[in-house]
């Protein structure tokens, strides 16, 4: 139907360029995440089965070792296709000093220079060799999940969706287009903070174009605070995103750089860290803003400025604005009555979007017989998977993962994100994760099936002190009395805290499934 | 098939309520001109048919007035279909003492406060009473076209278009939403100088709303720079909109008014005036943007930031960004062909759009049979009716509107704006309108039908002095100079200059095919 194009490259310019090349060309791009190993591409380019695959010079060897994988053990599946072709970037692509010759690459593979040469000159290009979509609703990128509880799922996303989320984070994050500067606006210079693979970097290459702002590219996979400061002072950076953890850089960077000379807007999507990292970014020069949002919504459909607060207990609120310009509906609804909950700050009920900024689907996979498009959603609803209240001023509170959420002993809804926001303030702790242990009639057998929900809770933490005795340096009565210090209620304080390594996925977060499994399935020596 | 409401009112918050509560209850709103008069009134009911017609009490009279005009002569025609009901806006529609008791209404006619307490308590309300569209290209609202060469077209504005429109506005003007102010953004805050009848107020009415903006209403009919200064310094305005005949008042106001402590955005859609009036008004505080649109663009596509320029050869071009938002083509094309005319800056071709901001077409009038809506259109792209060139820079210039282009006896296609923007700069000069006079066979009879379109320029001036014996204060020689001396290219300078008022249409433009007529078919005594 529509030819597949794989990319894999950090945020490189090439990466920026594929992102229209490749849709005007009337092909479909998958940038892919270049943390996966081998046999996860394999299964992925199984299941594309791309024409093109584009990889920068410093991912061939992945690559290459999936090609391998590939042709070893599903040849009979794809034989009747022609392999995919191979497009190197080279390391300089301005420079025709460095050429592909000096890497091994399968016969028949091109060079991206020499692929760009291909096209007429420019005095022979006609608006007319562009290949428009057909239906606004055709497919323009399909993005993959971390797959973090089985294969990755490949998302698909439509034009329609994509030029519409692009206008609303054009607004959400307040960038100007590059015409209307005056004294009191900068036009838009965007640092490439955000994976462009990670939901087509929340669509901002097409934003960007459309406002003619400034894009900066960086190995992304090199992201350093020196690296940000010297871009953000070089290139006059408006506004940059990404992960969490660019807080936790930029706070460190803070004794060695000066504040900067013009606030800059930065927009992290996930859990925020401690209160102290946010005040000592903010003082650095950042406007700071947290997204929510998921690869299913092509990114963070709410984006929501952080204010400094002292109040301790409102510091825990995760709201979002229901403003949400692209969404015909946010709700958050019994998954069973599809009834919206009261606006009660209390009845829990799972986060439910419709709207046109939504995924078309998932990609047909040859193992799931599309199930999950299917149970993705629910009359017209998509289910995010995350559960919330409804505040009486209209406010929507996102509480948790449905997965994640545990019911205490007392019956009451306890979010883990809530106690692990606690904990994080702790100064000698540098990453938790709250996991439930399933409470079986009251007995210690816990390798019985049980279907009760009712759990104490787990917390796992990892200290910043590496190598320490951890028995030393902090127990877990001493993690324990500061989250009462911090006036937790109690049914929110962790029953046990466990010192050690956290178990990661591919694109950073804490796997807690494996913590989950680890503490209701086997007898591995923990104390409870 | 969908209802339709009509409301006749200034910018005042019932008209901004209307913008919502008519399209939520599933029906068509048509906000009218109230400068039209009563028998033109009639002819747009007689169109519409509404089955509801909102009067704010300023404009009852006119309306009751139509309405009469309507029975007369008309009766034959509605006899089936039930009378509009009547809805009066009341002066102060807050305040319970002030009852449309005191007004002469028809019988089972509404007051505005008695409407809104039918509706259901607001703890009843469901979401579910809202009527959305069954389809996004429904129709949402009409909006009038000031019928300066005969009857108003009803021109037909659906949900889609309106939705998109209002995301472009809000980039193209820069509007920050409400909850991303900052030290060094501010909340949008949208004075009403642009009528709400005039495209749906260019649709700010729902941009304002999907970014959380505050509006500031005014009785539009009653603008002075005053009330302009007090509304901006007591509500803190960062936009307004309008007519370029803003820029005049605010200009003459410069005297009495201290520069704004912040800068406030302005645009303006139509030709600027002169320099020295726009550098007055940017030191008072405004940044001036130009815009170019039409009624059946859904109003401005294109919002170009006024740079003051010294060069006097750079202040003629009317040059117009390509980069529209939300069109698919901004083209000048050769109308026969339907070719895009060369980058050359020379060749003259019709300003066409193709996309989702146009109009679904026009109202069907029983008198046209709905061709005004087939000879709009030509291959899916919306004829303009204005004439512009392309640069080599990808650059378009507006250069005039089809109609009113002049082709001088040498054979230059002259912009009669061009002519009329160097007229403007003179100090004594208040307005000015440049028309062709066809040279038929070089002969003297301008009574005789003449197909040939090369003509001589005759510039119709309104001068600021007002009852001054003309040829006292200033000659037409005088004017013939100040072009010179300005370096006009002597195709460009008028040939004829004639000092008097000039013919206005309801919405003040210049009726240039009334001075067309005057030069072109009788023997009015003007001396060639």
């Amino acid at each position: 139907m529509w030819a597949q194009v794989v990319a894999i490259a950090p945020n490189i310019p090439a990466l920026y360029e594929l992102h229209f090349g490749v849709p005007m060309a009337g092909a479909i791009l998958s940038a892919l995440n270049y943390t996966l190993d081998h046999t996860t591409l394999a299964n992925i380019f199984l299941q594309l089965n791309p024409k093109f695959i584009f990889v920068d010079y410093q991912f061939l060897d992945l690559v290459l070792k999936a090609l391998h994988s590939l042709t070893q053990n599903h040849n009979h599946i794809n034989n009747h296709q022609p392999p995919p072709t191979l497009v190197l970037i080279p390391p300089n692509i301005q420079s025709s000093s460095s050429s592909s010759s000096s890497f091994n690459l399968p016969q028949g593979s091109l060079d991206y220079n020499q692929l760009l040469e291909l096209a007429p000159p420019p005095h022979l290009h006609k608006f007319e060799i562009v290949r428009r979509p057909n239906d606004e609703r055709d497919p323009i990128s399909v993005n993959y999940t971390s797959g973090s509880t089985g294969n990755p799922k490949g998302v698909v996303y439509s034009h329609r969706a994509v030029y519409l989320n692009s206008m609303a984070n054009i607004i959400n994050m307040g960038m100007a287009r590059s015409t209307i500067t005056s004294t009191t606006r900068h036009a838009t210079v965007f640092l490439w903070t955000v994976d462009m693979f990670r939901c087509n970097g929340w669509c901002f290459p097409w934003a960007i174009a459309a406002i003619g702002g400034t894009n900066v590219c960086l190995r992304n996979n090199d992201i350093s605070a020196d690296v940000i400061f010297d871009a953000i002072t070089q290139h006059k950076v408006t506004h940059l995103c990404g992960k969490p953890t660019l807080l936790s850089i930029l706070a460190k960077a803070s004794e060695n750089n000066k504040p900067l000379s013009s606030r800059v807007e930065l927009v992290v999507a996930g859990t925020l860290p401690c209160e102290h990292v946010m005040k000592k970014v903010s003082e650095l020069g950042f406007n700071i803003s947290n997204g929510y949002g998921m690869i299913e919504a092509l990114g963070p459909i709410i984006i929501e400025p952080w204010i400094p607060n002292d109040n301790v207990k409102a510091k825990h609120d995760q709201r979002l604005r229901s403003s949400v310009i692209t969404m015909e509906g946010f709700d958050v609804k019994d998954s069973e009555t599809m009834e919206s909950v009261p606006k009660d700050g209390k009845t829990i009920g799972e986060i439910m979007l419709r709207g046109n900024t939504l995924m078309s689907g998932y990609v047909k996979n040859p193992n799931h017989n599309n199930k999950e498009t299917h149970s993705g959603f629910k009359e017209g609803w998509y289910r995010t998977g995350d559960v919330g209240v409804r505040h009486p001023d209209g406010y929507v509170e996102m509480k948790d993962r449905a997965v994640d959420v545990v019911i205490s002993r007392e019956g009451h809804v306890v979010s883990t994100l809530e106690v692990e926001a606690v904990l994080l303030c702790h100064p000698l702790v540098s990453a938790v994760a709250v996991v439930g242990r399933r409470l079986c009639k009251e007995t210690n057998d816990a390798n019985e099936q049980c279907s009760s929900n009712i759990s104490s809770l787990c917390a796992f933490v990892k200290l910043k002190i590496e190598n320490t005795n951890t028995s030393n340096a902090i127990s877990s009565q001493d993690i324990i009395e500061f989250c009462k210090e911090r006036n937790l209620p109690s049914y929110m304080v962790p029953n046990v805290v466990i010192f050690g390594d956290l178990p990661l996925n591919p694109t950073g977060k804490v796997q807690k499934f494996v913590l989950r499994n680890k503490v209701n399935n086997s007898n591995n020596g923990i104390i409870f």
